[in-house]
C-alpha cells in the first residue's frame, strides 16, 4: 500500500486553502488541505505495524506552533503555489525520524513544510495566480497536536487509518 | 461545527464501493467510502469534548467483524444504494450510545448499517442500477478495530479529527 504523514490543519485554514484549491489544484477532490510530513511511500509493511514505529515517534514530541506568513512557490523546480509553514524544532524532527525509521526513499529535496493552494498550472497560469496570491497574501497561527497516517485508493484518494497525537503516551 | 462519526471499511471494500460511487454517488469527491456510525449533527462543544466522551465508548467494545452479503436500496424513503451491512451488537451498542452521549438529535430513521454506493439518482437511473448492481452482487467480511470522529469543511468535504480504537484504553 502507499501510505503518507499529514497534518490537517484547523477547519479555519482548510477553508482559506480548499478557497483557491477549488480553482488551482486538480488534487482538490483527492484530500483536504494538509501539511505533508512524509511523502507518499509503497510498503508491504502493515498499517498496524508503521503504526507502532509513528506512535513511539510522536510521544517524543510536544505540541507546536504553525505559523503561516507567506504564499510562496516552489518554482522552478514545479508550479505548486503553497501557504508557506515557518519551520520549527517539531517539524524538522518529525520529518527526519520518519525518513530514518520508516520504509520510504530518502527524499529527494530538502523539507519545506507547507500546505498546497495550486498545482500543475502552466507556467502563464503560475505567474498570473502567483502574482495575485502573493498580493493577498496570508497571516495565520494555530495549535497543531495531531497528525495523520493515510493510505492511497485505487481512484487517488486517501484515507485516514489512524490519528497520532503529539506528546501522549 | 458539524461532525459525524465513520467506520472507513479496508481498501478492498473502498476500492470496489468507489467503482460504482465514482458513475452514481455525487458524494464521492467529499468523503471515502465509510459506514457512518452517526450521522452528521453540528454543535458548539469543541471537537477535545466530544473525543473524550467518544474514547469512553470506544473503549465499552470489541473489534468486530464487518459482513457484506448483498446491495440493496433505501427506495421508496430514497433512491441510495448500498453494501448491506449485516447489523451486530456492536454497531447497535455503538450507534445507541452516541444517540444518547453526544449532542446530536434522534435519528429518524432505524439504524441500517451500510457503505454507499449509489444516490441522488433519478427514478429510471435506479431502477437500472440498483437492477444490476443487485444482480452481480457482493461478498465481504473484514474486522473493523476502529473508527473516526470527522467534522464538514465548508466546501462539503470531510476531514478526521480523530481515530478510535476498539477495545483499547
Amino acid at each position: 500500500m502507499k501510505y503518507g504523514i499529514v497534518v490537517f490543519p484547523s477547519k479555519t485554514l482548510q477553508d482559506l486553502a480548499n478557497s483557491y484549491r477549488k480553482r488551482y489544484d486538480p488534487h482538490y477532490a483527492l484530500i483536504p488541505p494538509h501539511l505533508t510530513l512524509q511523502e507518499a511511500f509503497e510498503t508491504d509493511i502493515d498499517a498496524d505495524k508503521l503504526t507502532n514505529i509513528i506512535s513511539e515517534i510522536a510521544k517524543k514530541y510536544e505540541p507546536f506552533q504553525l505559523e503561516v506568513h507567506k504564499v510562496s512557490s516552489f518554482q522552478p523546480i514545479n508550479n505548486t503555489i503553497y501557504f508557506k509553514v515557518k519551520m520549527n524544532d517539531v517539524l524538522q524532527n518529525l520529518h527526519e525520524d520518519f525518513q530514518q525509521q520508516l520504509p520510504c526513499e530518502e527524499s529527494k529535496h530538502p523539507f519545506v513544510p507547507h500546505v498546497t493552494i495550486a498545482q500543475k498550472l502552466s507556467n502563464d497560469e503560475h505567474s498570473d495566480v502567483y502574482g495575485s496570491l502573493r498580493m493577498l497574501g496570508v497571516e495565520h497561527s494555530e495549535v497543531v497536536d495531531r497528525f495523520h497516517l493515510v493510505y492511497q485508493l485505487e481512484n487517488g484518494s486517501w484515507t485516514v487509518y489512524e490519528t497520532f497525537r503529539l506528546g501522549k503516551d
